[in-house]
Order: structure tokens, then C-alpha cells, then sequence
């Protein structure tokens, strides 16, 4: 395998918080079993890159940030499988997008529908760069993907800007979903509509939910949200009291059924719980990052039969149903038009500083 | 239906924490369509009868307090089904204990699984005697047993003092279990070794746990939870650190599957989720009175897939496994020996006492 041993791509490697990116032109190693190489198409900027460029969370540096990536396939090693998850065969050419890990699959969590922390875990935009390892984020030319990575061929009518957010946000709504169990006829309330919320809200759409309140601090999300399948908007910034009064009302007194957290706000998530119905469940996806610590009654949580469920990224079950969501449904909701800018790998910084300076739904870096 | 409208009965009544029980002898009143009516046999006091007499908790008063109940039937009204939850045929003599609770099936929250939430909830041993409504507890000669409520029919060599924990102790955990999913093969925390927890070491033995740990902070009943089934005996009293060491320890790194909480101790819940492997669940049923706030971090929660979930009472399956559970399991498990101490009805208030001063795991009144 050193048919491409001679290629070499332009990355921006992330130093730290405060540090400007670095670009760089590097080498792209020879391929190992099971992997394959992809030329990096688009990748769109994720809140937790925001996070990381921010300080708010640690990633090892240096490091190549973008998990929200397509590409097109340069080269497949024999060894590979040769299929998607689909079971749809690949070959050169073909545009895909990919899991945010790869693990070992038969491995403890991996067997326990958890592949998300199986052994040997390698999640995209997340390694520290060093030595020939430096293709696995989105910034950049290339990517190398490790045996186990979950690929799923696009459809040619899919932009890339839509179909980069499959692998992380759509996908982990997906998984949210099925923490939460059937959604159908089920009155929903979702706080935080960034990107996961606003696909949480579609998504419940689709799924029969009966009534949708989406909750947000930010007007202009609030607004969005109904455009992306809630009924019920509301600005958080009110009073709580009265909100709770108002979902409790539109629920024929009964509550909320499942609260979904997307913010990652210790307010919002304590909010969720206090509005849900007995038997509710609230499903938490939004804290990635240090916050105050949640204090809640477990006499309450008892009495109300309440279920509360954390989830981290999510499994390949989760990323086929974020695909086919996607595939049927990009059409139908405004998802073509969340990317608000576009920048080159060049202008890294300025993508950055846009997304954190505008806060828009999505920037884009077209490779 | 005046048949037996010249009935009388003796009942203790509770007038609230530190009120004697006044000793009365009312007319039991004439049943109505789908109701039993049944001379208590046997009840034993559960830890929440304790938590209303200490003013733990309140019930509205006077009460007659007392739900975990043998009874024989006396009379059907002709409009009962005249059948258990087994679908066996009932008639006056049979031997029975029957659920905490009736409520309207065709409600909402009956439809949805929790009949114990459910339109019209009456619950045994909580209500407030009025008027011709007073034989609804234990601590009576008579229970007037209400439509919809779950009755089963006993085997003759189950003694009553066995019998009558299925309704209350013994049902709420085949709930919790329900709740934690399959728990076999799995790595199993119980806090709170009390009637609760010996008999959800047992229960999770006989489903297939791989290994259960009990705690307590009394080192009496951590050893009695080791006749129950429990491999791992700790005492709370213990520098926690070190006993999530030891856990971690002997689940070969992985953590604790499935916490249990049988305490309502805010400090056994807390530790109990500080326990939990990747994808790990906390079931609480132990705190159904007012505790301090639990605190935590939801980023531990979501980084590490945890589910906690809550309940309050159980459902009319839940009451059928625990009576197949004990059915099978009571000679093979010393239940037989949980009543340490029995007293007459005349003796309610010396039986209180005695389960203050002493906390055996069960104190019984014979009728």
C-alpha cells in the first residue's frame, strides 16, 4: 500500500485556545488494514469545535478540529470490507460521510450497543497529531479513516453542507430519540435550539410526536424552531413559573412527556425535569462541558416516575437513522439553508471568529 | 347487598404522629358493584407505616394504617368478576392479598402502564376514614376491597406473615427490576438493605445477576442481605472512595450495571450513581419521603450514558412477578424469618414501638 505514499495535503493544525491555526502541508501515510483514504469535501463547524477553539472543553494539541465532514474516496485498502452501512459497495469516487469513531467492535461497550466507547476508541477531529498521524480531522485535505469506521455513501442530490452534519448532530439526535423510546403521540418539550435542536424538533416531527415546544434564550432560534416542526415556541428568558403553567396547559394538564435538552444549560435541563408529566422521561445530550451541578428532589423524581438519560455521541443504528431521516427529509424542513457562511481552509480563524462572533446554525469550510 | 349490614368490626384508628391509637368497633357498610369484601388475617407494618407514624411522612387523618394484608374473602358483590389477576376462580374462604391500590383501568395513566397513578387512586392503609368508609387498612378486622383492585389468590403452605410484603415490599421491587431492564449477567449495586433490598438481592439472584453487592450503614442487616443472595457485603460507614475502589475493583473496571437505591438516603443515591459503568442505570424507589437535593454533574451523566430512573408503587405485572418470585423463592430465602416480633390488633401501638426501637425487618400484627 504506498500507491499514494507521495501524496500530500494542507491541513490546519490547532494548537490551543488563543493560538492561531497552523497550516501546514504534510505527507499522508501509507494505508493500513481495513482503512481508507478520503479527500475531505466540506466540513461544517460543530459547537463543541466551538468549545474546543474556546477552551471550554480540552482536546489533545496539537490537533486537527472538524468531526462534521465529507469526502470523496481516494483509495480503499484490499483488506477493507468494501461496503457501507448499508451494504452499498464503495469505490473511488464516491461521496460519503462517516462515523465520528471508530472502535474495536468486539469490544465490551461496542457488544453492549455502546461502539461510541468500545476499545481502542479513535473519534475524528479529537486526535493529537503526531508523527505520520495527522489526517483525522475535518480541516484539512484529507482524511485517513481507521478499520471500523462506519461509511455511508450520499446520495448525488445531497448538498455536502447538509449532509456533513449527519455524522454528528443529526446522528446524535437520532440517538436522543432512542434513549426517549416512541415519540409518537407524545408531547415534547426541546430546550436549546441550536443545531440538535432544531433537528430534534423535525425529527419528533416525523416521528407522530403530538406536540412540540421548543424553548431557547435566543429569540431569533425560538423563531427558527418553527420552521423546523414545533408548535409551541417559547423565549426562556420569561418567566419559568408561567412557561411551566402555559406547557402544563397545552398538555391537558398532563405535562410533558419527554424533555429533551440540546443547550448543555444546568437551567434548562432542571427546567425540563420540573415540567414533565408522571412517567416522563427528560434526555440530556447538551452538556459536554463542565457546568454547575444539577440539584433536583428524588422524592420527586420517584413520585412522578421520572426517567432522566445521558448520551454521548451514539451508535451505528443511530447514524443509519439519522441518514435515512436526512435523505427524506432535507427537503421538507430548511436544512439547505443552515450553513450561513462558507470559508476556504485558509481562512480557519475567520470561520471560527464568525461562528462564535454571529452564532449562526452552521459555518461551512469548503476544501 | 345488605347481607352483612349488621357486621361489625374492631379497626385501630390513627389520628397523626403522636396520638394514640383509639381502639373502635364500627359497622362494616354494604359493598357496592365490583367489590370484596375480606377478614384481615395478618398485616405487616412497612417502613413507610413507620415514616406516617413518626411524622415522616402525613396521610390524612384518622387513618387506618397497615397495606401489606392476608385476608379471606367474606363475600363477592355479584357484580365482581369473581377471579385473581391469575384468572383463577374466587369464593368466600380463599386465602388472599391483593394490590396497594385500585384505580380507574380505562385512564390515562393506566393505559399507559401505571395503574398506580391512574383516575380515581385509592390506596390501602392511606386513606381518611369518613362517615361509612372506614375498613380500607391493615390494622382492621375488615378491608372493603374496591373495584379494580389486583387481587391473588394464595397457596395454603405460604405463611401469611410471607404473604402479606408481596403487595407493598416485594412488588415495588419486581418494579425497580423492570425498570433496570434484563439484569442478567449484570454487576448489581444495592443500597439500603432493608425488607426492600434482602428481597432484591434474592430477586436479582434468581434473575441471573453476575454479582450484587449490598450496602448498608447497619453491619447487621449488610450480613443478612448474604442469606438473600448478595455476594459483595460493605459497610457504608466506610470511606466511600475505597468502596468504589473495591466495586470497580471486582467488576474488573467496569463499574456497577445497575444501582439500586431501597434507602432514600441522598448519600447512598449519590454514590450508588458514582458507581455506574458506561451505560450504567440507577433505580431509586427508596426516598418516598422529603430528603436534601441531590446534586450532580450532567456531564458525568451524558459523557457516561447513565440512566437514573424512579418509582413510586408498581404495576398490576409487577405484582404478579413478585407473587410468582415468592412463590418459588420463599422456603429457598429465609423469608420465613423477616417477622421478627408479632402482636394483636389491640397491641398497635407496642408493635410501632417495637419496629422503632429495634428496626427489625418486619414487625407483624396478627388479626
Amino acid at each position: 500500500m504506498t500507491e499514494h505514499s507521495a501524496l500530500h495535503g494542507k491541513l490546519a493544525l490547532f494548537d490551543g485556545p488563543g493560538e492561531p491555526f497552523r497550516l501546514k502541508e504534510l505527507r499522508v501515510r501509507a494505508l493500513q488494514p481495513g482503512e481508507m483514504l478520503v479527500r475531505n469535501i466540506y466540513t461544517t463547524i460543530c459547537g463543541s469545535d466551538l468549545h474546543t477553539y474556546c477552551g471550554l472543553r480540552q482536546e489533545p494539541c496539537p490537533t486537527v478540529l472538524g468531526h462534521e465532514i465529507v469526502g470523496e474516496i481516494v483509495q480503499l485498502h484490499p483488506d477493507h470490507p468494501g461496503v457501507d452501512l448499508f451494504g452499498e459497495p464503495l469505490q473511488p469516487g464516491d461521496r460519503v460521510t462517516w462515523t465520528i469513531f471508530s472502535s474495536d467492535p468486539a469490544s465490551f461497550h461496542s457488544l453492549r450497543g455502546m461502539p461510541q466507547k468500545g476499545d481502542g476508541l479513535y473519534k475524528y477531529g479529537h486526535v493529537r497529531v503526531s508523527g505520520e498521524e495527522a489526517f483525522h480531522g475535518g480541516l484539512a485535505e484529507f482524511c485517513v479513516l481507521k478499520a471500523h469506521t462506519g461509511i455511508i455513501k450520499l446520495p448525488e442530490n445531497m448538498p455536502a453542507s447538509v449532509a456533513a452534519t449527519i455524522n454528528c448532530s443529526v446522528a446524535t439526535v437520532a440517538g436522543a430519540l432512542r434513549m426517549a423510546g416512541d415519540v409518537k403521540d407524545k408531547n415534547i418539550l426541546i430546550t436549546g435550539m441550536g443545531h440538535l435542536g432544531i433537528t430534534c424538533a423535525a425529527m419528533c416531527r416525523e416521528a407522530g410526536a403530538a406536540w412540540i415546544a421548543a424553548a431557547d434564550i435566543t429569540a431569533k432560534r425560538v423563531d427558527d424552531a418553527q420552521r423546523f416542526g414545533a408548535d409551541g415556541l417559547f423565549d426562556m428568558k420569561n418567566d419559568q413559573a408561567e412557561l411551566r403553567g402555559i406547557l402544563r396547559e397545552r398538555t391537558g394538564g398532563k405535562g410533558i412527556d419527554i424533555a429533551f435538552d440540546m443547550s448543555g444549560s444546568p437551567e434548562a435541563m432542571e427546567f425540563g425535569l420540573s415540567c414533565l408529566g408522571i412517567g416522563g422521561c427528560a434526555v440530556w445530550i447538551g452538556a459536554v462541558f463542565n457546568t454547575r451541578p444539577l440539584q433536583f428532589s428524588p422524592e420527586y423524581i420517584i413520585r412522578n416516575l421520572l426517567t432522566i438519560k445521558g448520551l454521548h455521541n451514539y451508535n451505528f443504528d443511530d447514524f443509519r437513522y439519522a441518514f435515512d431521516f436526512m435523505r427524506g427529509n432535507w427537503e421538507k424542513y430548511p436544512f439547505g439553508s443552515l450553513v450561513e457562511k462558507e470559508f476556504p481552509l485558509e481562512a480557519a480563524k475567520e470561520a471560527f471568529e464568525y461562528a462564535l462572533a454571529n452564532r449562526p446554525l452552521r459555518v461551512g469550510v469548503r476544501l
